[in-house]
């Protein structure tokens, strides 16, 4: 099944021409799940062809403004394009308060059912699961409260082994429930077994958002293997004293996270505007953890190809 | 004195990735009045290299998200550039709340004063007043509480007669004074009087925002003779009764407004995001009313054009 990122934002606290403020967008077999929705959203989504419609769920970090100030826009959006279907916000609960206010001023009554979940207090709590996917949180060190989330794919398909579908006939339009694990059973009643038609694929992928947050190592043990680890980089190594003054990190830190947990590849951002050329904070995490990738809007990840 | 107009985003309800929603910056004699802050406009200021820090006054017509969505951004984003200045915002009294909300939720205790202005119930009432320029209210008529704005310069300055000015020898660090109207004492302690020195200029600029409405003729008198009449289009006239409906007007019901109050030059803006080709919308307002501009993201109409 897809199990995908897209970037639509990557700076720190004020955006700029060039650099909307953070949200991201996973793909989990086609449902959309949206990270954090900084101002300017909306339009990153329309920019990349994703369909507002299809996110029913939302996740917000904390609440400093480049990480939820599009959220209200995108809500009244999603109500002036007629949505009817629900639409869940995972946040912290001065979130609910906030909207319902502005929702109030503009003496709109949604069309939809727009349900808010608090934040956790508890570390590493499910906030949302079904069959296919886990989602918990993990509690940040950031200067108010923070939370980022893990993405933890439940199981994946089955791989089809071709060329024993082609010998035994299956039809192509089996091919979803052989994904799934079951047997084929021929028109003359004979019981093809699962195992000889498939093969198990990878491990079900892992991705870990952390924004915002200090270094802290507590932080190793829930992120340990992921596929994927976003960890913010607001500042180059030089500002250590900064980033723990203000709740952030720098680029050798999240490194020093990313190394430590063993994770398949390091995803950074949340880049201080005052950093023009980001290659240079690449380089510097690339010294400590070398499977590092810069964000930038845009960006898919396709968890397959890690 | 410069009495500019720059448009910042002309789009109704829901931003596109071509248009940006309402915001508008009025430049009388060097200081930025703002008008309306949809989600974006600190970045089209930054796009138009329009310095935030310049702007001490910002007039909410009414709290559609639309209109006002970018204004927290924007406080947040001139906190975290270190102003210190007074920033003022003129806008229906729901609006306090919600910004100081926000700035709760963030834990941000600004760096600068924050006032807000309660837009006065009592139509044509004087919001803003110095040597320049006098600003007022005009109750629209939309479905929710809304005010439009009548900027009215107070005086412009003389105009220098440059032959007059060279015979007489006066220095050029003298021509400020001599466009305000002061005679010219020359070194032999003779006055040369300023008619002779300087003509009158135009009448003072008038500028007249209108957005959102329906058609309501007591505008016209309230707008009577501006040079510049911005009134919003939202539909074209075939959707006259939707424009009833939503609260907002049609071309033809623009012009029609323009054409009573003998305005110089009207601009349309704030379509629907079902018009992709706008020229349908100016050419439709044009048949009832010839001197009409569309408004698009980085229009500037200097006003000694008109």
């Amino acid at each position: 099944m897809p199990f995908k990122l897209t970037i639509l934002g990557c700076s720190s606290a004020i955006p700029t021409i060039n650099r909307n403020p953070t949200a991201q967008l996973m793909n989990v077999n086609e449902r959309f799940f949206l990270i954090d929705c900084g101002e300017g959203t909306q339009v990153q989504l329309r920019k990349y062809q994703l369909s507002f419609q299809r996110i029913n769920h939302i996740f917000i970090s904390h609440l400093h403004g480049d990480h939820y100030f599009g959220l209200i826009g995108l809500i009244s959006s999603m109500h002036l394009l007629g949505r009817n279907k629900e639409l869940h916000i995972y946040a912290h609960k001065e979130l609910k308060e906030i909207v319902d206010l502005q929702l109030k001023a503009s003496n709109t009554e949604l069309n939809y059912p727009l349900f808010f979940h608090s934040l956790p207090e508890v570390d590493e709590t499910i906030i949302l699961e079904d069959d296919n996917i886990r989602i918990s949180n993990l509690i940040l060190d950031h200067s108010i409260k923070c939370s980022g989330f893990l993405f933890e794919e439940k199981r994946s398909s089955r791989r089809i082994i071709k060329s024993n579908v082609e010998k035994y006939n299956v039809p192509f339009d089996k091919m979803n429930s052989l994904k799934d694990g079951a047997d084929w059973i021929n028109p003359q009643g004979e019981i093809i077994s699962n195992d000889i038609l498939t093969t198990e694929n990878s491990l079900p992928h892992k991705y870990a958002f952390c924004s915002d947050t200090r270094y802290h190592e507590s932080l190793i043990e829930k992120i340990k293997g992921v596929d994927l680890l976003y960890h913010e980089t607001t500042f180059m190594k030089d500002l250590e004293d900064r980033a723990m003054k203000t709740g952030h990190s720098t680029t050798y830190q999240a490194a020093a996270i990313a190394k430590k947990g063993k994770v398949k590849k390091l995803l950074i951002g949340h880049y201080s505007q005052r950093y023009k050329n980001l290659e240079d904070l690449l380089q510097e995490t690339k010294d400590i953890f070398s499977n590092t990738s810069l964000s930038f809007a845009g960006l898919v990840i396709d968890f397959k190809e890690i």
